[in-house]
């Protein structure tokens, strides 16, 4: 494996941009692929096998870049896709937000008897019960509120941000519930959401913490590379840290990616979903050939 | 061409189920085969080129029903595709919500020197600025007011109604600056806003009438059946009069086409995104046999 080889950050559209930061404040001298299936997004409203189908082609396409790691940088495909793309490449090294997410919130919530872990996120991830299960594989007393608020990422993706009256009173009729709960510990279960913690701490009583999965499975990533020995020794000085890819409208990505990022964001190469599909036949075809 | 054939109506997920609703209303003997791409919805945020790419594949994959119209009930896909679709199938008989809502608009704002018509639509309706066009075309003097206002959809598939405090803020925030221009009439460019006309009408001043393209588009749908003398004769008791077709998620579409209608909604036949593929490259096969 080429130490050199970048890191390939899957999401439906901007979102998963968050968790590309997170890692490039972790791991500086990485090269990241970013891939923002924008002609199909979004996938937090689609069904499983959709959404499984959908990150599985990406991985097909995405393999002649040889990535040393491939992260699912979005809680819904991380909910719906992560273990049947294990599964269709073991050879690949793949990781998502939710485990990484799950395991801070379990930590933040201390040595209470039964801590009370509130997660918001798209409905698709609220109804796999990823997190219900990642939390409570660690933790079997452990109460989960779960609240699916859809709202959010369009918010966001229209440009709205934590001062907006109706961002305001969105957050307050999606948390209300959950704090009258007695909420220990909330995840933003949404790779979106950071952009709103800001505002998501005003509603919250002061000692709730916010759980960001960006950062979690930004230091997960890192984990797994120096585990693996791959960390990449270089900086390359001359080249941007990000090549994104998009299946549509580039214009677009590259301007609300700027805003994500905080930062100007090179030019988005456009690639069209046939291919996507192209690529898929082709490793069948290939696996096909080996296994004749 | 069979009397009997369905009529197809395509949208990207549920908006265009309010056209489907007005064409059953003016024309209940027809038979409805309703198309909704549930797997890559929605359209509102996407190209014009993946759009278009879209409806072609929708198209190829219909032919194979013989319907004697089709309806883009989808006013992204209208505003996107339908010159590209229409003229890489010539022989089908296609039409689209937007020259019935503009023809509409301009009967509603009378006999006005200067008439200010305003319109509320997805982000890609807004920016192709069809509605301007068609406006255009037969009011030379016409002042257009275009807004874009992506939160309304996802409120709606939300399950939101006119009584929610989140609608209403959104309502205010988007058509205030159309109410301060001293606004004639206003068009709700999209089919998912009929749900919301009530608190619309609220907001608005009470002279200032509400275009619904989905009813246009209907009596537009009944004028050329009955020029092409394609009226359907038979009333057809057996059998429902709306045959439901989806890319992804049957059982959400389900259950919120029921809400769209105000009636219990068939179960949906589900198709996988590749079928449609496959479909697009019969058609291409076969017209390079044809003209070989």
């Amino acid at each position: 494996m080429n130490l050199n080889a970048p890191i390939a950050v899957i999401d439906s559209g901007l979102g998963g941009l968050t968790v590309a930061k997170a890692i490039h404040q972790v791991l500086p001298h990485e090269r990241i692929l970013y891939f923002g299936d924008t002609a199909r997004l979004p996938y937090g409203s689609k069904s499983p096998k959709t959404v499984a189908n959908f990150v599985k082609q990406i991985i097909c396409w995405l393999r002649q870049y040889r990535c040393k790691h491939v992260v699912l940088a979005c809680n819904t495909a991380t909910a719906l896709a992560l273990p049947a793309v294990r599964n269709e490449f073991p050879a690949l090294s793949i990781s998502g937000v939710i485990e990484p997410g799950a395991k801070a919130a379990i930590v933040a919530a201390g040595s209470r008897d039964i801590p009370c872990i509130g997660v918001i996120a798209t409905e698709a991830t609220i109804r796999s019960r990823a997190y219900e299960r990642a939390i409570g594989r660690r933790r079997h007393h452990a109460k989960i509120l779960l609240k699916s608020t859809p709202l959010l990422v369009p918010m966001i993706e229209e440009g709205r941000g934590c001062d907006d009256p109706l961002v305001s009173l969105a957050l307050r009729q999606y948390l209300h519930p959950l704090v009258e709960r007695r909420l220990d510990v909330l995840v933003l279960g949404c790779t979106h959401y950071p952009l709103l913690k800001p505002a998501v701490l005003r509603i919250l009583p002061a000692q709730v913490p916010v759980i960001d999965s960006a950062q979690m499975c930004a230091q997960d990533v890192e984990r797994r590379l120096m585990r693996s020995h791959l960390l990449s020794p270089m900086h390359r000085s001359n080249e941007h840290w990000l090549t994104p890819v998009v299946t549509d409208d580039a214009e677009r990505f590259q301007t609300l990616a700027s805003r994500f990022l905080g930062e100007p964001v090179p030019a988005p190469h456009t690639l069209s979903v046939d291919q996507l599909y192209i690529a898929t036949a082709a490793v069948a075809a290939e696996r096909y050939v080996k296994s004749a």
